[in-house]
């Protein structure tokens, strides 16, 4: 889908503006850009801001006209800092999104930005299906025309790419969140060596170790993490038995097995 | 909600982006702007770019560290440009919003951002419950600071505007997240006790602790937890003390104080 819609500024101000809005579309897998009739010519300055997205930049295409750069789509869209009137239908960000991905049929698609301090003309926003409308602060709604790409940029990649972050490889099985019974088992160290410390007493302080039990599950600790906390314990219960009761030595040599 | 959620730039290279960066929050309704140890004063620069974001800009506060910078905040989240590893719950910009939406005890929060061309470093990202992680082009997903914050203000824009927030009842407030200065002083009890108890050693266990201190943050615990765990410390200090090394009585008298 993303390289079926094509980026078009309109009579764009300032060129590093232009270079701006190139890396914000390579960040979000977008390559097509088209400028109309831009004031300034694609100099070092357009270069400089783009960044990683110089590939992009250096394949736009320039037109005289918004309907030459939109010419082949079957979906046009025009941005809007204002929602004007019930003539058109306004979506936002994320619903223009949902709707190129779910209705293929409106691909190639094109997303028309107008000039920096003005917007769209009206006979631009004309030949456009829909106007897309940024949910900005209405105490101050003026988005740069980069960050503005940026913003519908990331939810057509997010439409594409759904539920987005993808776990890494698990790796490390001892990274992996313990299981059930070695929870337990941590348990039944802890609440040995917590009455030991006089910490618990042997029959008031069930529902302190309750809330003990649901803070340590409710962090889902690895296998390597609960080794640590045992060790932990090994180490409270030979500091003790070193002045107070004996326990013996214990078996502490593996609490660093990480 | 979006009154009570700060952004962070950690060590900023360039005053241009930090004026960027305010027009981004305003245009979204965020207004509190935190840096820490910028490299450029607040000049020229910085204001033209803030355009109408010029009083979001001013009233930044600059901080001397990112601790200072996130001292009140229940939540704490770090951008990160790679996904590193399991320890970390790492989310995308709309997961974020919506939890913070949807689980109003995590706030006020704080969102880090790093250096332009470095992102956050590690010890950095350790103070972190979460990570946010902008799900943009592999190939290269470099984005320009601003447009970073412009993204994630806009999702936490989004999940107010759409979404009804459930009015859960805040309750008691010793039951919300702890605040980071509070989990602060349980990590100085923590390390202090451990190697009292000879668990750490002095010199060598900084990576042992580090990861003691992830899975603690990944709990998000309450404050009336982080009771808990110092009364569990106290009398671990205690139980030694009795027979061993000296350290006083201790105040063990609260450690149920919930």
């Amino acid at each position: 889908m993303l390289d079926q819609i094509r980026i078009v500024l309109s009579h764009p101000q300032h060129s590093g503006n232009i270079g701006a809005v190139a890396r914000a579309m390579k960040t979000m897998g977008l390559t097509d850009l088209r400028l109309v009739n831009p004031r300034d010519a694609i100099d070092g300055e357009a270069r400089a801001r783009s960044c990683g997205g110089l590939d992009v930049l250096l394949a736009a295409q320039v037109h005289d006209s918004v309907e030459a750069a939109v010419a082949g789509c079957r979906t046009v869209i025009g941005t809007s800092a204002r929602i004007r009137g019930l003539q058109f239908e306004v979506l936002n960000p994320r619903q223009i999104a949902e709707r190129l991905r779910d209705e293929p049929g409106g691909l190639p698609a094109a997303i028309l930005f107008g000039r920096e301090a003005h917007g769209l003309f009206n006979d631009e926003l004309a030949l456009c299906h829909y106007h897309v409308y940024i949910p900005a602060n209405p105490d101050y709604s003026s988005l740069n025309l980069a960050s503005a790409v940026q913003l519908i940029a990331y939810e057509l990649r997010m439409a594409t790419v759904t539920g987005a972050v993808v776990p890494t490889e698990p790796g490390d099985l001892r990274d992996l969140p313990a299981s059930a019974e070695y929870m337990d088992e941590l348990f039944v160290h802890m609440q040995r060596v917590l009455l030991q410390i006089e910490f618990l007493k042997p029959t008031a302080s069930e529902k302190l170790f309750e809330r003990l039990r649901r803070l340590y599950l409710r962090a889902r600790p690895s296998q390597r993490e609960v080794n640590i906390l045992r060790g932990m314990l090994r180490a409270t219960e030979e500091a003790t038995a070193a002045g107070g009761e004996a326990t013996g030595p214990g078996d502490a040599a593996d609490q660093n097995e990480d």
